[in-house]
């Protein structure tokens, strides 16, 4: 089957077909679908498209429902004419295009209410017997579409631009109207337009989700590496930077935003629109980077007792974050929860609907700072857990970040497994493998309670004494060679030592400890808990097993995890397509406690303590 | 007695006194007093002021009230101290200034009700147990101060500075509140300093008036002629130069608002106050005038059917019009009726509330355009009469503007006299002037009904016979010498000619008409016009006696003129103070129906009639 490609206009809203699919499946397939009359049977016409490019001959069921003129202009009707080549088609019917499509993201069902909205008017002339200005009779145009006239306003500049817009436009314009501003006038009808930019803004990654704002469908994915890295790889180092260098702030700003304009100017270019088709990005990040995008210094978060500028949702004009998009758009920046709990767990939380639940759920957001929130409609709280780079590969001494040449899975089944991403020869192990490896030797009594290998003559697991001769001595202690020199793509071992066991161990103590003390916290056990979610990148890379092995998550737990993709990227996507959804944002953020780890009581022991290991 | 000045401070409130008042009374003066529980008898000591200048030694009562500390401090009572030269004082109780004083303008009074508030408080310090961000503290600081800290929100460029602000203030700021926005933050206590100006923009004039908004004193008035001058004398001009010229719109809008930022200045240096103690401007001016200073092309005014951009009352930031005051302040433009009935008119409207009113009045304010107002609180009709410059002088032999040496007086009681501004030898004559002159020569049955010269040898009343020897030759027609050759500044004769009593003619002719035109409109009989109400400069300056005479005004009316100052200055104070009241004029601006002359039926018959004069 041949695989192309329809693109609906205007919105170039491109679906991907195999031939001979109908031009209504491909809607319908698109979420742009209607219920016509007939059922799609070619009787009632009323499905007519434009087809602008891939225009083939007509049928006879065509020439007995459209007029000749109709034919000429390369009109069809969707329900019978099929896709053999990639088609670019303009959708005729206002209707076909409906605002309130259920949309499916992360489990969680929303209605699409855009925050924006755009109407369609024919403004009257103006006239001797009355004397209303372009505005009065812009407004009046505008009744009766579902805008509070009344208290319209507009800003200054578009006000500027108003006398020239409308007689230029021969009177017939669309305004973009958000609540009771009227940000922008458009020549024509415009209202199919409408795209809209979802970030999540990593330490590490910026992930950007291209969305028609009309029908809530994702049209393109894009991503970058965090250009803000090169300032600090951490958001502490970059707190630092832009905390002592002058001018560091500034370009911390400014290395997210640019790398989200080429994101836009990408995505946009793949589908074949225009930046200037986009009317909303919306923004979940961590607190740090959320205050750097934004333009606020976070030197507050970094230092005792850690609290940011600001927590609450913004909308924000793009312009005064020099985001290159359609003037009259804006930014929607989910809210924060506390200085380490960002608004990239609102959006976990938006997508997760956990405040809706019945049952206690522990949701996970692991990397360098793990997010944790525990709860359920009647109370969530949530902490964040210093847990260190380890996770991601780095001061680990073969570690790397789960890219090409990665082994990313071990397994001590048979005989040692282990999986390479990309399949080529490793270069080194990710987090992902680190625990697999742990968790392996706690299974098979290779280490002891405290993390430390035991001497290869104490071993007594069989699956342990075949492996007995990778035990292999490195900088005075004992390391475990996971691939010999001469496999390994750079022709050195690969070891995991017995400072990456101390690391991993750091790293998992933090997140026990923090999951204890939400535990603590909320007066519950944890078979208490009924679901765990993991959410982000290292969630849903990491074995679940190995997660409780080793005491990152409670053993009890292990077949109550399920994974939940990028959560955050979904809350993003969701805050873009509903303003209701934005708006419970904010309650959501403000329903939870936050945690201060540092300062309660015990924590010092209750961290150390988890630092160990359960051996069985 | 001498003249002495009295400086309040914060918001430098000039006041002049004479020597030997007391504080006290100064402050009572100025709208500043209280009651004191002792009724100002030195009794209670709560009527602390610091004296910053100005300072002199204590009497005996207030070393028995104050401390020794207190008084080396210029702490007095301000109830026994006597002004005896020049003084600032600082006002101790924030009591002293309070909200709700009645201002008094144009027979007005209003409660004063300011469009900003200023809130000072004290934010919690952050802590460990919390994780409330700056902007959740300072919200909750604001909590019980009157402002809805529930929807507020910020400025991105303001939430930027904010934790800088909450900590070099060591967590005692002003808030400057507007609406649901927070506009500004200020270190410590500045909730008395607040001050506005008042615009009247007129096409040749703008006035500005120094408020203080806390207690509605004018502090100065400034005024400086339009700069927009240069680029045409009259609205039309302005228009087609905006419209033909490159960059001619903006060069007009930079003109007004620079004049208005050295108005601002000058305003500010006088009362030794900074303009960033400027938190409001109000602005009155005609539809074009209005455009121009926004920015707005007012193409479409210059043109039939002459209709603006926008009518509706705005709310400003002032860095978008690049006006010079604090940046947490707001411009308040007043709405237009029409597209040549502009703000101005509001603002005569917004002062003399004839919107209330039970009796029919006639509202006239006279200038190259005049706008014609005509109602009660049942109906309101309005009109603009194209005048053209005959009034202001300009193209009248010898006329002039109202300045320096300009005739502005003539009567020919027993003999002819006129008085002369400036009181020197004459330059030529003024619009008022014109006025007398020809209302005279009417009088004396020198002219026709037509407005022609009678030949000497056909007067007949004793005075003009008087005058005989004056009408001489000039350009063919007869004109009258008003003033000899030999007794001028610069050596020629002043002269009234037959020209000038044409463009007379043509002047009163046109507002004459457009009285009657909104008679017609009401259905109405001179008789039935129970006041009439003259606004503006050349309102206030001519003869209502003379303006009867030559048919400016219906003569049945001569007992019925009242002259109101400038009324549309007055109208821009008070929008400047009162939020309910700049809130009223948009809907009286809504209220006024308006009549366009040129196209009402039968106008240029009217028009015709109105420049004939009656003879007794």
């Amino acid at each position: 089957m041949k695989n192309l490609r329809i693109i609906f206009q205007p919105g170039a809203i491109s679906v991907p077909v195999t031939a001979g699919t109908t031009i209504m499946e491909a809607m319908n397939q698109s979420g742009l679908g209607e219920d016509f009359p007939c059922g799609g049977r070619g009787k009632c016409g009323k499905c007519r498209v434009k087809v602008i490019e891939g225009l083939e001959d007509f049928t006879a069921i065509d020439k007995d429902r459209l007029t000749s003129q109709e034919l000429d202009e390369g009109i069809r009707l969707a329900c019978i004419t099929k896709i053999n080549r990639d088609m670019m088609v303009e959708i005729q019917s206002p209707k076909q295009l409906q605002h309130n499509i259920l949309s499916h993201s992360a489990d969680k069902q929303f209605h699409i209410h855009p925050h924006l909205s755009k109407v369609f008017s024919e403004i009257a002339q103006p006239s001797l017997s009355e004397h209303k200005s372009d505005w009065q009779r812009l407004k009046e145009s505008l009744a009766g579409h579902g805008c509070s006239v009344q208290d319209l306003q507009a800003p200054l500049p578009l006000l500027r631009q108003l006398p020239e817009r409308i007689r230029e436009s021969d009177n017939r314009v669309t305004s973009v109207v958000y609540g009771s501003q009227l940000l922008g006038i458009e020549p024509g009808d415009t209202g199919l337009t409408m795209l809209g930019m979802a970030f999540d803004i990593g330490t590490t990654t910026i992930v950007g989700y291209l969305m028609d704002l009309n029908s809530g469908k994702e049209l393109e994915v894009v991503s970058t590496l965090n250009p803000q890295a090169q300032y600090g790889g951490d958001v502490i180092s970059r707190i630092t930077f832009a905390g002592k260098e002058e001018k560091g702030l500034d370009a911390l700003h400014k290395a997210v935003t640019e790398a989200m304009n080429r994101l836009i100017g990408e995505a946009a270019d793949k589908v074949g629109a225009g930046r200037n088709q986009i009317y909303g990005v919306s923004v979940a990040a961590n607190t740090t980077i959320h205050h750097l995008f934004l333009g606020i210094n976070p030197r507050t978060i970094g230092m005792s007792p850690y609290v940011s500028a600001i927590n609450q949702g913004l909308v924000v004009d793009p312009a005064d974050l020099g985001l290159e998009i359609n003037g009259a758009g804006r930014v929607f920046v989910l809210p924060n929860i506390a200085g380490f709990v960002g608004a990239d767990t609102t959006a976990v939380l938006l997508a997760t609907e956990l405040e809706k639940s019945d049952h206690v759920t522990l949701v996970l957001d692991i990397g360098t700072n793990g997010e944790i929130v525990l709860g359920s409609k009647n109370r969530m709280v949530a902490c964040s857990a210093a847990a260190g780079p380890a996770f991601e590969g780095a001061q680990i001494t073969n570690g790397m970040r789960g890219a090409d040449g990665a082994i990313d899975h071990i397994s001590f089944g048979d005989g040692l497994e282990y999986t390479v991403i990309g399949n080529g020869r490793p270069i080194g192990i990710c987090g992902s493998a680190l625990l697999d490896g742990v968790a392996g030797f706690v299974e098979l009594g290779m280490i002891n309670k405290r993390g430390k290998f035991l001497e290869p003559e104490k071993l007594t697991d069989p699956r342990a004494l075949k492996l007995m001769d990778r035990l292999v001595k490195y900088e005075g202690a004992l390391a475990f060679q996971l691939v010999e020199a001469g496999q390994t793509r750079h022709g050195r071992p690969i070891m995991i030592t017995q400072n990456d066991i101390r690391e991993l161990q750091l790293a998992k103590g933090a997140i026990a400890a923090g999951v204890r003390i939400l535990q603590e916290a909320m007066g519950i056990e944890c078979n208490d808990i009924q679901e765990v979610l993991l959410a982000g990148a290292f969630g849903n890379y990491l074995n679940p097993h190995s997660a409780c092995v080793i005491g990152l998550i409670p053993r009890e737990l292990e077949n109550r995890i399920k994974t939940i993709g990028n959560a955050a990227g979904n809350g993003a996507k969701i805050a873009l397509l509903s303003a209701q959804e934005f708006s419970r944002a904010e309650d959501l953020a403000g329903a939870v406690s936050f945690v201060e780890l540092g300062s309660y009581p015990g924590f010092n022991t209750i961290f150390a303590e988890n630092t160990y290991f359960k051996l069985d």
